[in-house]
C-alpha cells in the first residue's frame, strides 16, 4: 500500500474548513469510549490524520470524491459523544465533522426536515416555537447532532412513549452521500431509511434527516424518593402503565447511585431511591394519587418553565448518570441491560449487590415499558465483567454490551444483510467508518 | 307506601323545562337496550312519571330537594344513547335529563371544565380550534354527552393510545349533587372520581366535569383489506404496538360483518375483511410500510379535511358496527369481550364461525395494547347466548355482559365498596336510578 499523499488531499479540500492541529485532530479523534475500561485501553491512541468540517452537501460530496480518489477512510463525525468509540477512526483518515450542517430546512406541525449537524436541544428551542418536540434524545440532548443520535443512539427521554429510533415511523427519510466512484446522494424513504439507522456511519454520509415530532407539553420534572428500592421500581412501571398519565421520562436510581448526584444532595437523602421524571402538567394531580399510591415523596418539583432555565433533571438520567457517577469514582463502568421484567431486575439486584448497582430507564419496547437497566458497575477486571454479563443473559436479560466498538456486538447481535448490501452498493472500498461492522471485515475474509 | 302527589312537584318545579307528553316521556325514559334480546324484553315497558330538564346547576338542586322531599326515584339521562338500559328509569319518577346544560366552562391546553350535558363532537370542534381534543370518545360521538359517557361509558375513539375512563388521569375532578334531606354539591378529585365514575348515575349528579384533552392531530381515516382474518388482527395487533405511529382508531372486522356496512361497500369487497383506522397524518408513510408488511391493502382513504365534512369512519366502528348489522338482520346481538391475546381471538374464530363474528377493537389496558371484542352474535335462545358467554370465560376471556342492566353484573363482576360508601352517604333513601346497583339492593336486604 502506498503513504497517502495527504498534502494533495489538503489542497483537493483548501476551500474547505481543514483542521490538522494535533490537539484538535486528538479531540475530534474520540469522544466518551472511556466510559468503558476496555475501550480505553483500545482506542486512546486512534487519530485521524485530518479533519474536515463541511457547510453543506456540495462540499460533502467534494469530501466524499477525494477519500474515493485517494482511497482514505472517511469516518463521520457528530458532537462525538458516543460510549462505544463509534466516531474514533480506527485506521485514521479523514473525520468529517458534521457540526457546521446545521441548518433547518423545514420545521411543519408534525414533521421537520433537517441537516444532520443540528444540536437537538436547539432544534427543540425553534420546534416549540410552534407547539412541537423532537419525540426523543439523548441525555446530551444539549450537544449532540439528531445525525450523531440517528448513527449511533438507540433511545432516551421520550421513548417511554415513542419507543426507540429504531421503530417504524421514527425516522422518515434520509439523505446519504455515498463513497462510490462517482459519489451520489440517495433518498432513502419509509422502511428504507433502516439501511443506515444505527450504522455507526459505515454505509453512507447522511447530510439531511426527516424526523417526526411529537407535541410540546409543559413538562415538569420531579423527583420521587422511596424507601425500598423494589417499591420504586414498581412505582416506575406502574408510571410506564398509566395510559392516562403523560409523561416523557421515567429514571429509577438504587441508592447509593443518588449519592453520586452531588448537585441534586439536597433531595436525595441518604439511603433512600430515587425516581427522576418528566411528567406532563396538566397530569399533575393523577401523577401525584400514583406517588401516593406507592409510598413515594416528592422533593422536588420543577414546572416547565424553572426547569428550563436551569439545568434539567434530564442530565443527571440516561448516560448522564454514569458520567456524574464515573467523576466521583472514575473505577465504575456501567452495563445496557433489558431486563424485560420486573422480577429479573429484582434478581439482579438481589444477586449482585453494590456491585452492579441498578439504574433503570423505563421505555416501550414493541408497544410495551419495560425496564431498561444502565447498572452502574464496580470494575475489577475485564473477566469479571464478562461474568457478570454472562450472568445477566444465562437469566434471561438482553445485554447491549457497551465495550465493544464493532456494530454487531453491542445492541444488536446479529448481522444486518440490508445495511451489509447497502454498504456494499455505497460504500464498495470500505473506506467508511473501517474496522466497524463485522459484516463487512467477515465478508472481506471470505472474498 | 302512599301515593306520589305529582301534581305537586309538578308545581314544585314549575319554573323548569318539564315535559309530561307520554310519546317524549316514552322516548325520553329508554336508551339503546334493544340492541340485547334479553334487556328487549325486560326494559320496553319502563317509564318516567316526569322528564325535567335543568338548565344549570341551581335548577339540579331544585330537582333533588324535590325528589328527596317527596321520596320519588331520580335517574339521569344524557342523550340516552347507553346500551344496557343504564338510564331507564325501572320504577319511573323523575329523569333529569342534562341536555340543556351544555356550557363549556374553561378550555385550555391540556385541561377543560365542561357541563355534563355537552356533547362530545360539539366540544371537539371547539377544543380543536386551540390545538386541543378529547382524549376519548365513543362512537355516538356525536350524540352522546360527555356527562353520560363518564356515567354509563367506557372507552372508544383515542383508547388505543389513552386507554379507558377508568385510568388514573382520564377524569381530573367531578361536581356532584347529592340526594340527602339538604342536597349539596360536592367536589371530587384526583382518585376520588372513581367514586362516581361509571356508576350509572346511582351515587350523584354530575354537574361539571373536569377533563384532560390530547394535542390534536389531523387524523387520516383510512380502510384495509386482508383476505384473511387473522392476518388483519395481527395487523392491528402490530398498528396498537407499533410506538413510532401515532393513531386513534384500530377495528377489525370479520367477513360477513363488512357486508352490514352498506355505505361503504365500494371500499369492502365481498370476502374480505376489514380494518377501519385513524392514523396521524404525519405517520402515513411508516403505516402504508405496515400495511405492505402484513398484505394489507387501502381501499379507502380520506384526509383529516375531507373525513370531517362527511360522516366519520367512527361511525362505522365500536357499536355502530352493531347498529349497521341490527339494521340489516334484527337477530344479531352482541357481546363485549376481552380476549387478551390473539391466540385467544383465533380460537374463537375457529370454534363459533359465524355464530361470532369477530369484530376487534384494539385499546390500551394497563399500558398494553390489546384486542378486545364486540363480536356479532347471532341470537338463538338465551340459553345458547349464556353458553357462548360461559365458553368464552371457561377459555379465559373476560365478557362483560350486554345483556344486564345491573352495574356489577356487566363489566366490573364485583361489588365496588367506594361506589357503594359514596352511595350510602349521598343517596341515603336510594332514589338514584334504583335496582341498578347490586351492591345496594344486596345491602337493603340484609339491612
Ligand atoms: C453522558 C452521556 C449520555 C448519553 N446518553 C444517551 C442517551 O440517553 N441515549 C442515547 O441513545 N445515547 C446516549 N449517549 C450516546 C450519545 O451521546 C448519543 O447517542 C448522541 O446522540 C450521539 O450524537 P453525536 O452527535 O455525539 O454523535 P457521534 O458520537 O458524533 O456519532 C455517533 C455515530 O454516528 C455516526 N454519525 C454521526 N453523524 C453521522 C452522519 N451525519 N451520517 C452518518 N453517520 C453519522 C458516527 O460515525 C458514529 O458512529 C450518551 C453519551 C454520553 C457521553
Ligand atoms: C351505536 C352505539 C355505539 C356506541 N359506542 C360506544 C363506544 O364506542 N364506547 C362506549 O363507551 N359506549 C358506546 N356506546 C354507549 C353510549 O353511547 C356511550 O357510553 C355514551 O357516551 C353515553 O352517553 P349518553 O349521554 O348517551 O349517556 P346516557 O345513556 O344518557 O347515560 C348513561 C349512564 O350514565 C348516567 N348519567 C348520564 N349523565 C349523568 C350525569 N350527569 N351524572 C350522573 N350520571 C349520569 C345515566 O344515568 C346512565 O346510567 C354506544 C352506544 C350505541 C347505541
Amino acid at each position: 500500500m502506498s503513504a497517502t499523499n495527504w498534502p494533495s488531499i489538503i489542497s483537493e479540500l483548501a476551500e474547505l474548513e481543514i483542521i490538522t492541529d494535533a490537539v484538535q485532530l486528538s479531540k475530534l479523534s474520540l469522544d466518551y469510549y472511556h466510559f468503558s475500561p476496555i475501550l480505553s485501553k483500545k482506542l486512546n491512541n486512534k487519530r485521524a490524520n485530518l479533519v474536515v468540517r463541511p457547510v453543506n452537501e456540495v462540499e460533502v460530496l467534494k469530501i466524499a470524491q477525494t477519500c474515493v480518489k485517494y482511497q482514505v477512510p472517511l469516518t463521520v463525525r457528530g458532537a462525538g459523544t458516543g460510549n462505544y468509540g463509534q466516531c474514533i477512526p480506527l485506521e485514521g483518515g479523514v473525520v468529517l465533522d458534521t457540526t457546521k450542517m446545521n441548518q433547518i430546512r423545514s420545521l411543519e406541525p408534525g414533521l421537520a426536515c433537517v441537516e444532520a449537524g443540528v444540536k437537538m436541544a436547539a432544534f427543540d428551542k425553534k420546534a416549540r416555537e410552534i407547539g412541537w418536540e423532537l419525540r426523543m434524545a439523548p441525555s446530551t440532548y444539549r450537544t449532540a447532532t439528531i445525525g450523531g443520535f440517528i448513527g449511533g443512539g438507540s433511545a432516551g427521554m421520550g421513548s417511554i412513549t415513542y419507543g426507540q429510533l429504531r421503530d417504524r415511523g421514527n425516522l422518515q427519510a434520509v439523505r446519504v452521500v455515498t463513497l462510490e466512484d462517482e459519489p451520489r446522494i440517495l433518498e432513502l424513504r419509509g422502511d428504507d431509511v433502516q439501511k443506515v439507522n444505527h450504522a455507526y456511519g459505515t454505509n453512507g454520509i447522511i447530510t439531511e434527516l426527516e424526523i417526526p415530532l411529537a407535541p410540546a407539553y409543559p413538562w415538569v420534572e420531579l423527583i420521587v424518593i422511596f424507601d425500598q428500592f423494589m417499591r420504586a421500581a414498581r412505582f416506575g412501571q406502574a408510571l410506564g402503565d398509566s395510559d392516562g398519565i403523560v409523561k416523557k421520562l421515567i429514571t429509577i436510581q438504587a441508592w447509593p447511585i443518588p449519592s453520586y448526584l452531588t448537585a441534586l444532595e439536597d433531595y436525595l437523602p441518604q439511603g433512600k431511591h430515587a425516581a427522576l421524571l418528566m411528567i406532563s402538567q396538566y397530569d399533575l394531580e393523577p401523577f401525584q394519587n400514583l406517588v401516593k399510591e406507592y409510598g413515594g415523596e416528592i422533593t422536588y418539583q420543577k414546572t416547565a418553565t424553572e426547569a428550563t432555565k436551569g439545568s434539567s433533571l434530564l442530565e443527571f438520567t440516561w448516560n448522564h448518570t454514569t458520567l456524574h457517577a464515573r467523576s466521583i469514582d472514575p473505577n465504575l463502568t456501567y452495563l445496557q441491560t433489558f431486563y424485560f421484567t420486573l422480577e429479573r431486575v429484582e434478581q439482579m439486584y438481589d444477586y449482585f449487590g453494590e456491585e452492579a448497582m441498578i439504574h433503570l430507564e423505563f421505555l416501550r419496547v414493541g408497544g410495551k415499558a419495560i425496564p431498561a437497566g444502565l447498572q452502574l458497575i464496580r470494575f475489577t477486571t475485564e473477566e469479571r465483567l464478562n461474568e457478570i454479563i454472562r450472568y445477566h443473559e444465562e437469566q434471561g436479560a438482553g445485554i447491549a454490551n457497551p465495550h465493544t466498538y464493532i456494530l454487531e456486538d453491542g445492541g444488536r447481535k446479529v448481522i444486518d444483510p440490508e445495511q451489509l448490501a447497502f454498504k456494499e452498493k455505497v460504500d464498495p472500498y470500505g473506506l467508511m467508518n473501517p474496522g466497524k461492522m463485522r459484516a463487512w471485515l467477515e465478508r472481506a475474509v471470505s472474498v
